[in-house]
């Protein structure tokens, strides 16, 4: 995290004497920056402008229209043609005039250009004055502007359409989109929301100077928000940076200055965004007991949540004595404050967490590993060897086996794939544990690794473990096991061909024999996240969009919730795709002990998600859990890993990403698709889905007197069969920001309101759909 | 067309003896292949298989399921793991065995494989039976494969999924997709709709042969259908080829077996998809009054308008007696007369008509003209210079004026950009009608065309005109016109810039003197096209997607219909995007009579849409109108082109495509944004596009008494700040195909409905949007 300080025209005098302006004077501008860093500040951001240039450009680009029979229209129409034709600022219009001014320093663009004024001219001559004003920030090597904002989702279009034009006109510059989370007229008086796009309702004209307005002070709501209009802001957000491409220089910065609502789903998408400024102003705070400026509970909250940003916090007014006690100062220190405490800064710096273990590899795409194909490096051993939690796990599921395992002279376990060992070791120490008599075979195919595995044996096993050097799919192995342990598993589970691997090895089983792992499942859930979106997209390559990766997410947000929609027949947040089992039951094998084909391991999923709020979906997150033996396993799954495998650090998750975002409306379905096909050389994943959304259908006076009912579900036409429904009628209490824990939903409310829709009916119609992902394994495979 | 039959199992015995399976001998199938082509038929249409092949799959897939309790399990798995190892058919289980057999025919494969089975080990079976019929009619040169028709909309990613992997395996085929317009089921019983996936409800197995199922007769309906169960065909169709990215080797062969609604929106749809194939048993005909076989109206019309696509009508038990006269020609004669009178053949073959004049460039994409920046060649010239009744709007609208033109001793008109003279021959055409004292000034900057005017001055025009060479945005012209007329404008009206070079034009206009034109818009429609689509795509270049291209639409189909939507908000099915006049009134000009800047010539626009039925929007189309004088103007907007200027030919429609389909459901909302941008160099459009759906929210008691609604159209949070609304509650009736005109929609029961969902509040939440297409017009723009 960065701190700035946001400074206007009543903290600096931006119409200084000529004099101040020689090369080499200090001016104002310098002061101010050298005053502000010493008081703790990282960055300065100033305004562009002053009002000489506003006044200028609304008598040439407002005061004409409507003035013609004033007579007057012409001359004003001449100025302004002539600026059009060659726009420049007069000497007073901009707050610095040179290169050591604008050294290090954000600006603020004029916010009061309207870019998606209702007026075709108000909207075009916005337009040239902002190229205006970027050309002029370029020429000072200012390298962030923050852009005014956008005001009416009616054009929201034409704002879009022209921050692109900007982008690729000023090629270096990162240009921020300045938002609040929501916007703050909801909770007025119905006579403010009518307002017109030209005193537009959550950033009014400032009074005299471009700075953010301080907000009236939070007032009880009027009416209660709807989910649709608590998503306008991030809805009009999501619209520019589409037109805009996703390019990677249009961040966001977030304005926090209206009340946050409770409702974390609302404030989860955020942590998908780009956000790089936070703007706080001092009247956001309130006083503590004894007067010092603190955050109320949902902004600190969401302030210690976003730190994974590392965003520039940008206070503003902080020394303008609002509170009355702490100075400046307190500000700062408050903030600093937030950031040590933020969950991501307090694990990244607590040893043995995967944050942690993993620092630098947040949403950094990784290939998966293809163990089977290649043969690892010494290194990579190296690195999963050190997860505790994996091999502890490992160790007490093969303790366990063995002290329940019947009454017998030799136990054999074989290690199917040891790597370098870690296994072979795991299990020694399990078999000293439970006192039973037990011998390992350790069978490895990497050449490389098998020379540490005689090593280790030389050194340290001596007699209690055979080597055997093969691929465990065909070596011929002297004696039976009763027990085999594999450590094949990958983030989705079989993505690294356990299951193959493990077909192979159940010949040297015997048939009362077990298999640790006894069984693992994949889960995924429906992912936003900008940031992924353009890793994928950076790898140029168009079959970076067609293959999954291995990636410790960040700056990401699950879309579904905990299930529910239309007819509840959608799942959980996160849902099982498909299963394996060792040994299996039931397989038909060859006289080599080996399955015929691969078709007992193709597999295939649909899932179905809820949806509760507007999101894009840019792509699928991918988590296994395993049941080692008994009550012992390993998990990565988000709602399960900590209860099942704590601080494992060996898989992060894996992501599926899509070619194209699919936006989701509130309260709709999302049905993924995904399979999971083989050939004789190859394994790979293809994956697809398709959105819905509940509409309703009023019931005719026949379909109430209780003639039957069509219901095409699972049949021919299923989703399709009835097509006009209902989302839940809860849905605009759910949302209230102001319901806190304090005041609950009245479950008497809750049925009255069901009741009235009584004659309603419910289905689904289908509203979107992915393209289909790596169709035949093109893009993407794993060798068997 | 070409006339196709299905020979069955009941036509053919393709159990024929070893000896007729000698080469060189004749074969049933021969003879039977070679009596069809005698009885009319172009082509012939067989089963790949037989019923023995069926029962071994059965035996081996289906059967095996659940008897391990029998002891019988392990066998049958075992010969089906060897089948799936090495897949093969046994002699008498394929139809043909011979290359000569196969020559020239289509196959129909197994249509009892489900690939859409709810059982997964059924779906993986049918799988690898279908790639092993793929691969063996590949060995026997089979060129188009139909294929087994998906039956369940839950596992239809599934069907779709295996399709596309065929594609790319079977590297030549074509391959078609069997489909009826509707699932005909949604008119039987309650019973027959809930059927189990494995009795699909409307492909039920046959009894024996794999030979399409002679169908129930019509019967009255026992329950309405909705849009939904009218629109789920479809939707299988889009998801299919959606999933096998619009291959263009994917076809639809629609079954006519049942019988066909009467609402145009449902049919029209599939004008736009790629109809190789028209199913249509002998069942499907009725008896006129002499005992004739002939169709229903409502197939009769269907079949005339896809007869654009030049199908492959396929009958079947045409020879086998269903209808007391006319014998099996009957059949091959009536739709022979159907192609005879379809709307497309008899306007191709009808002198005048753009169809007539345009034939060979239906869907076929051309670069607008750019005549401007390229001087044209004499041939282009030419091509244009044939239209008789845009030369003749042109004279009536310069007779017109000269006629209205008060008395004058000498009336200067003006050609700006004379081209090869024809404006100026209808110039001295009309100037001689009206004996009005005229004279007539050509400019031209075309040096080329400039030789034609000299050589048509010399011979021809004589003292009557003067010619003036140069550009008529810079040209000094002797004296000032009364009248100037052009013809700059394009399929868009502006886009070959008429409004930039009319004001360089209007220096030599005197004050009180016109334009003809005097004015024009330009027109949007969203335009549905898999042709189209691919067209696009198969330019292979990313710009070809950023580029809007002149086209005479052909298999397309408009997806708006006349307004209305929620709120009643959406527009007519074409709607205007601008306008341009000329002269400029009170247009400020520079010293040179020139504006000093073109941003008087930037427009956009806003449109919404109201799409009654689901489709897949793939572009924009374009149109324009113009008035030249008083009521004289020229059109090519589908609904008015007839009136205004009907049979002109000078002008296909503009098309703006869009890099990605989007899918819009039934009673959706499209805004489509488009904005016409200029440097001062270039011209060029950018367009994009949002999609909405009505969606319901239930008023709360309290709102119901009537505290003031919240309304935020136009301000901050415009179409999401009333979230939840109504599709029109007639949505139902609207789509029922037993209306007809005969038994309209009664205004009572409409009233009634109304009613039933008074506790139902309107709003519209935003469900898809398409990227920004040209931004910056870095992909195609227009020279100034």
């Amino acid at each position: 995290m960065a701190l700035a300080t946001f400074l206007s025209a009543e903290d600096v005098d931006f119409h200084a004497p000529a004099a101040a302006l020689r090369d080499g004077a200090d001016t104002p501008v310098l002061e101010a920056v050298a005053h502000a860093h010493t008081r703790g500040y990282d960055v300065v951001c100033l305004p562009l402008t002053t009002d000489k240039w506003r006044e200028r450009w609304r008598r040439m680009c407002i005061s004409t229209m409507g003035a013609d029979e004033l007579g007057e229209g012409a001359e004003a129409e001449a100025r302004a043609e002539a600026w059009r034709a060659n726009p420049v600022f007069e000497l007073g219009e901009v707050t610095m005039t040179r290169l050591d001014e604008a050294d290090g320093v954000a600006v603020m663009l004029s916010d009061w250009l309207e870019l998606d004024a209702t007026d075709d001219w108000v909207r075009h001559d916005s337009e040239i004055a902002l190229q205006q004003e970027l050309s002029y920030a370029s020429y000072l090597d200012v390298h962030t502007a923050i852009l005014p904002p956008p005001r009416n989702r009616d054009q929201i279009a034409s704002y879009g359409r022209t921050i692109n034009t900007c982008l690729s006109r000023t090629p270096y510059m990162q240009l921020s989109v300045r938002l609040p989370i929501y916007d703050p007229s909801i909770f007025r008086p119905h006579a403010s929301r009518t307002s017109s796009p030209a005193s537009p309702s959550f950033a009014p004209e400032p009074p005299s100077t471009p700075s953010i307005r301080t907000p009236e002070p939070p007032t009880t709501p009027s009416t209660k928000a709807s989910e649709a209009e608590l998503n306008a802001t991030w809805e009009m957000w999501d619209i520019v940076r589409s037109l805009c491409a996703y390019s990677p220089r249009l961040t966001l910065t977030l304005d926090l200055t209206p009340p946050l609502p409770s409702v974390p789903g609302v404030l989860n998408r955020w942590a998908a965004e780009p956000i790089r400024h936070v703007f706080l102003p001092a009247s956001t705070f309130i006083a503590n007991g004894k007067g010092y400026p603190v955050l109320p509970k949902g902004s600190q909250m969401f302030i210690r949540d976003i730190m994974k940003h590392r965003p520039i916090v940008m206070l503003s007014r902080a020394g303008a004595g609002l509170h009355a006690k702490g100075g400046e100062a307190a500000y700062l220190q408050y903030v600093r404050h937030l950031e040590k405490t933020s969950p991501t800064v307090v694990q990244a710096k607590t040893p043995g967490t995967v944050e942690n273990f993993a620092r630098g590899y947040q949403d950094y795409l990784q290939a998966p590993l293809q163990p089977l194909m290649d043969n690892l490096q010494s290194v990579t051993y190296q690195t999963f060897e050190q997860d505790p939690v994996k091999y502890q796990k490992y160790e007490e599921a093969v303790y366990q086996a063995l002290v329940e395992w019947p009454e017998s002279e030799k136990i054999v376990i074989a290690v199917a794939g040891a790597g370098r060992g870690p296994l072979v070791a795991r299990c020694l120490l399990a078999i000293e544990r439970s006192k039973r008599p037990a011998l390992v075979y350790a069978v490895e195919k990497n050449p490389n690794a098998f020379v540490t595995l005689q090593r280790r044996k030389a050194t340290e096993w001596r007699e209690q473990v055979e080597l055997l050097f093969g691929d465990m799919r065909t070596i011929q192995v002297p004696e039976k096991a009763d027990i085999i342990v594999s450590e094949l598993l990958g983030s989705f589970g079989d993505n690294e061909l356990s299951p193959e691997c493990l077909d192979g090895a159940m010949r040297f089983l015997k048939p009362e024999g077990i298999s640790i792992p006894a069984s693992y499942s994949a889960y995924m859930a429906p992912l936003s996240s900008s940031k992924l979106y353009n890793e994928v997209r950076a790898g140029k390559d168009d079959k970076a969009t067609e293959t999954p990766y291995v990636v410790m997410f960040e700056a990401v947000n699950i879309l579904s919730d905990h299930g529910g929609g239309h007819g509840r027949r959608c799942g959980p947040q996160v849902q099982e795709c498909w299963y394996f089992e060792h040994p299996r039951r039931d397989a038909f094998l060859n006289e080599q002990g080996l399955p015929p084909t691969n078709s007992h391991n193709t597999r295939s999923a649909k899932m179905t998600f809820h949806i509760p709020h507007a999101g894009v979906l840019h792509g699928l997150a991918g988590y296994f859990e395993a049941t080692l033996y008994g009550e012992v396993g390993l998990s990565i799954h988000p709602q399960r890993k900590d209860l099942v495998s704590k601080d494992m650090l060996s898989w992060f998750p894996i992501f599926f990403p899509l070619r194209e975002p699919l936006y989701l409306p509130s309260n709709s379905e999302l049905q993924v698709s995904i399979w999971r096909l083989t050939n004789q050389r190859q394994v790979w994943y293809e994956w697809y889905a398709e959105s819905f959304l509940p509409v309703y259908h009023p019931l005719s006076e026949k379909q109430k007197s209780g003639s039957p009912r069509v219901d095409g579900r699972g049949s021919f036409a299923a989703a399709a069969a009835t097509p006009f429904a209902t989302p839940s009628p809860l849905i605009d209490a759910i949302d209230n920001p102001f319901i806190t824990a304090e005041r609950p939903v009245k479950v008497k409310e809750v049925t009255k309101r069901a009741e009235e829709v009584t004659n309603i009916e419910t289905g689904v119609v289908k509203i979107g759909q992915t393209s289909l992902h790596n169709p035949g394994g093109r893009s993407s495979w794993i060798g068997l």
